[in-house]
């Protein structure tokens, strides 16, 4: 059996930085509040809460004094000034894309731009986005989704992180015909698309792939469906020990492919076993082939 | 037979304020300089050199002292300069969307933007609005001629005013992906698309159309080949004199359109003869009908 694994895979640069932090806070402070679920990856926010996390899911559940955590998605304006009327020590785990997503939000709003942004209205980083926005804000999905008119003529345009350019360059072409000024930021994180192509281009050399992350992950759920798209036999598991051994009877080369929101210790634990049943089974291979240079 | 004016026809709010404000200065200083050419259309031209109209096409042409007349299309900033060099007393006649453009192509350029402009490079309108930008300045048709890098993130884009919406937005759906910031100004002025659209409405209603505007006027050999696009049997002439009796014997609903540059009395003398025509075979019909109202 030869294995090969995604690259890049697992933890994007925001989604790292923010776990970090939170793993210093908790050996700081012993104990440390989360607005929502930190990761959306149930082992690792396990391996979290045995360190100290407490996750809740409103303000009022925040103990007054304790120490909270802003995951990656970041909060909006509204939701940071309800933590810090609790008189708690905020630590801020937001992705500096998102930040910088939700500064020109506020950028364009000041500068009296309707805002569109661009993504999923229930998202949390696009709800903090939104509450950025003083004057009028429209989330839209697609073009499809954008409103008939505007009232202003000048409209600004960003972007949740994890969006792709053509959905983005879309909606900005359908609002050319509209409007005197239009001023977009590509606020989109290269890290989304690059974990999609690498999917991609690694199914082109494997009869099966192995997607690890959370059930609960809208980037990783992005993974099977391209790998699916791409007529490999795919296989979704949260946890190593998930993994069907008939399953992996069937497959002579497999790819190894995890979300932004998987843990390395999950990826490891994955290729680990993945090592063992080769070497328990006699079969030639390797294993964490790096995809040929040039490729990404 | 029965004529059919398209709606709106002729001259555009820009060149009918040119054309006025040409005509005042001709009634007030009796020798008036122009350069270029003030309009796309000889019969107008020859009319305005009998009221004392001095085309040049250089600036070194125009006399120490002289009126210079600024067409629709604008000059740019260094054509300007060299005219008050000269000492000539300024009549201008830029279109007010035209300027609008060149100012707003000067205020990205100012801003630090890179500028893309949309349009056709050898026009004097592109010519014009690119020589107010102070940095870089790129002018593509459309977006298969954009440069595959820009060395700046922060990317603006104008357009020529006769441009077609979506082209622009064409344009700035394949600059999204390469930059992190556009900034777009719609100045498309939209009388040329108006123009456009009644002669392919009034395409489907009549079996041959008469376009009457400069041989050297593109916007009037656009409307040409829109109505020659719709099937329709197409004449295109500078004069009415040119009509040939044997093409209109051949229809019985003919659509009569003009160019953004033909002046009325050469649309009222090409109505005036199919009418005298008309009454001479004794034929039933009515002239310069107008469209359906709500139809534009």
């Amino acid at each position: 059996m030869t294995v090969r694994c995604a690259e890049p895979n697992g933890f994007c640069f925001g989604v790292r930085r923010a776990i970090d932090t939170l793993e210093t806070a908790l050996r700081d402070y012993g104990e440390v509040y989360a607005l929502g679920s930190p990761i959306h990856n149930p082992p690792e926010v396990a391996r979290l809460e045995r360190l100290g996390l407490k996750v809740v899911h409103d303000t009022e559940d925040v103990p007054e004094g304790a120490v909270v955590f802003v995951r990656a998605h970041g909060l909006s304006p509204e939701e940071m000034e309800r933590c810090r009327r609790r008189n708690v020590h905020l630590i801020d785990g937001t992705c500096p894309f998102v930040s910088k997503a939700q500064e020109r939000a506020a950028f364009l709003s000041d500068q009296g731009y309707d805002v569109v942004i661009v993504g999923d209205e229930n998202h949390p980083e696009v709800r903090g986005i939104r509450g950025c926005v003083i004057g009028r804000a429209y989330v839209v999905s697609g073009p499809e989704a954008l409103p008939a008119t505007f009232p202003s003529g000048k409209v600004g345009v960003v972007c949740q992180t994890t969006q792709k350019e053509p959905n983005l360059a879309a909606v900005v072409a359908a609002l050319v015909p509209h409007i005197v000024e239009l001023r977009v930021y590509n606020t989109i994180c290269g890290a989304t698309a690059a974990r999609q192509d690498a999917v991609r281009f690694m199914a082109q050399d494997v009869d099966g792939i192995i997607i690890i992350g959370g059930k609960n992950s809208a980037n990783t759920r992005k993974l099977v469906e391209i790998a699916e798209s791409e007529s490999v036999d795919v296989t979704w598991v949260e946890d190593p020990e998930e993994l069907d051994s008939r399953w992996l009877d069937k497959h002579s080369i497999l790819g190894v492919a995890a979300g932004a929101s998987t843990p390395d210790w999950l990826i490891d634990k994955l290729i680990s076993r993945l090592a063992t049943r080769r070497s328990s089974r006699g079969m030639e291979g390797y294993v964490g082939e790096q995809p040929r240079s040039g490729d990404h």
